[in-house]
């Protein structure tokens, strides 16, 4: 015999129906405590910071799983009842993050399996308007204009709030996602969410570049956090938005069917990096820089004019962060694949990504095989000290 | 000047046209081979043997990620015919897993890195009859019978041909799946296909038994490959199909918002188990056996009559070994959850699969919080040695 189930009202749930069920659910609360906080079974490397001058998921370690969800103001909500949901979704992360089950969460044993969660915050241009905080907007962000090759899809862009979950687990991820979900939802609707991955370190080794769905080894330039510069690269130093920065997420579908039609040699003409090593056309290593002046024996730049990686660089040598994940959603019966980047891309002014953009627009090769299905742009605000509140500086 | 770029055909490219790019393919033979096998970069461990009398992806300890791809025959397509490309998916399989591109690799930059790859292939019920060779089918083999709680969806349900890939890495399970799929549509199209993924050791511990997104243990009472009695539990040892196997892949939505709803002890009393440690009603730890005659103080079953443990269990002991993968296709604008899990079973006789679900049909007190929405069953052919191919005993 067992004698500490005896309090348990189990005829409620042997009778049957849902009304029943919800009649024991009376008693939740005062039984609920008798595993109040599960001792996370993984090390203390598997938690990323919550708290901090800047937000986490930015400079952080890009994690193997990322889910961007952006969500749509619903009609007739106060910037008031706005920053109460912003707090209890910043209360949520700052929990989870930390191993601990968030305030109304109903899987809290899902909580302990950190795998390096980060939760990062970021605001859509017509948010400050709709609040009427648009004083609050940091100076600069706009919304992308139109370019020529975009051919986007209303059901991956736009936003008021975006909230990218990261974690080196997809439990994880899934669980944050539908914690921040449910509690998102009194005030708004969900307007996308994409679902990525990439390489990591077990697969690929430490600090190695990860390779994308068209096997191309992806972010070779990008600035690493803690070099000199890339503080400036990413964040407002000064201004009136000091640790703001800028998101762009780009869904750019891959035209796998089309791509797998061009030789490996014109692939490597198109970007101007051999593939299996990335080194780029004039030199031996990933790490050598590209000499955009060489010539071959017939006269002509060894790496084209409008080869991607010429294009992708602004004279001025202005940069930004690119924080990439890979997707595959295919489905098609004739085997079609739908696959490509979740180009999420970070920057102290947006106007470094549309300049980029713009050259890339214009004239880069390799737009014949990738289309951007998907635009939507965040202002990101600074993080928060214990005891604050990521948006505090907007709604306060 | 860089010498070794001469011979590039670049003007073809940079006059533009998809054909030009087309022209410029006639070299590709020749230069493709400066780079025949890149080498893995990975350590041997994350290489999973792809011969054997049985095939990988089954016994294998479970990987982080799954996709399972069922395929339908094209009309008209003869035995000869299909043979002829399950060998070539066969090829594709032995190379990939091994780190080594498959033979139409377009991206071959991505074969080195397995991530433990495996690739499994079933034949679906149809299949025997579609291509004359019913006198094959597995003695025994035979679809589901319809239950009173299947909700099922064709767009996740029946198929011909099934491929299970399993990887640690996401990015190795999207390339050997488009690969396959390529080699594949000349004589089938895609029925479905699902991605999942499952915590792993290096977030739960070696040997722990994985969460669901319900977040409960799940899998506690599976078979371990290498004990007493697994194979006997997963491959028919005797009869006419010694090496044979079949597999049942059930999607399992989760009513996550109704199941919300439930308070934890009463979900403890569904399931039979505690939440937090996986153990019993009746004991303390996740490997007590349950004491299915154990009653409380008011002379009431501790383990109640429809909880779930008590369903799922057959009076004889005959069992069925699961490889069980979650999913989280949530997009709905309300948030609404689109998750659950893809229930992979494997067992010697499908007869077991099905006793097991008409028992938990009947009663399991669960049932109001899943819903199978998806189901496909497929007779599991034995593996091949080096030289042979997974089939061969069907189509020779």
């Amino acid at each position: 015999m067992t004698d500490r189930r005896t309090r348990v009202p189990r005829r409620t749930l042997l009778t049957g129906g849902l009304a029943a069920v919800g009649g024991a659910a009376a008693t939740a609360a005062a039984l609920w405590d008798r595993n109040p906080e599960p001792t996370p079974p993984t090390a203390p490397d598997t938690v990323e910071p919550f708290h901090g001058a800047r937000q986490a998921g930015i400079a952080t370690r890009p994690q193997g799983h990322a889910v961007f969800v952006a969500f749509r103001l619903r009609d007739g909500v106060t910037a008031d009842r706005f920053a109460a949901v912003l707090r209890l979704l910043g209360d949520d992360a700052e929990r989870l993050t930390g191993g601990v089950a968030a305030l109304g969460d109903t899987e809290p044993e899902l909580a302990p399996y950190t795998a390096r969660l980060t939760v990062t915050f970021g605001f859509g241009y017509g948010m400050f308007d709709a609040l009427g905080v648009a004083d609050r907007r940091p100076e600069g962000f706009r919304p992308l204009p139109a370019f020529e090759t975009d051919r986007l899809d209303p059901a991956f862009s736009g936003g008021d709030l975006l909230i990218q979950v990261c974690a080196d687990d997809p439990t994880t991820v899934a669980h944050t996602v539908r914690m921040l979900t449910k509690d998102a939802r009194s005030v708004m609707t969900v307007a996308w969410a994409q679902r990525g991955f990439r390489q990591t370190t077990p697969v690929i080794g430490e600090d190695a570049t990860p390779r994308n769905v068209m096997g191309q080894l992806d972010g070779t330039t990008n600035p690493h956090p803690g070099e000199p510069g890339f503080e400036d690269v990413v964040w407002r130093r000064d201004g009136s938005s000091p640790g703001w920065s800028t998101l762009v997420v780009r869904r750019i579908r891959a035209e796998m069917e089309t791509w797998d039609a061009v030789d490996p040699l014109s692939k490597e003409m198109v970007i101007g990096r051999r593939l299996d090593t990335g080194a780029p056309l004039t030199g031996e290593k990933e790490s050598d820089e590209p000499d955009f002046d060489d010539v071959d024996g017939l006269g002509l730049s060894v790496i084209a004019p409008n080869a991607h990686i010429r294009r992708s660089r602004l004279d001025d040598g202005r940069r930004i962060f690119r924080r990439v994940y890979n997707y595959d959603d295919t489905r098609a019966a004739d085997g079609t694949a739908d696959m490509g980047l979740i180009f999420a891309s970070y920057q102290a002014d947006i106007s470094t990504f549309v300049d980029i953009q713009r050259r890339l627009d214009e004239a880069d090769m390799l737009n014949r095989w990738v289309t951007p299905v998907g635009s939507a742009e965040f202002a990101i605000p600074p993080g928060c000290e214990a005891g604050g509140w990521i948006g505090e500086t907007v709604f306060t």
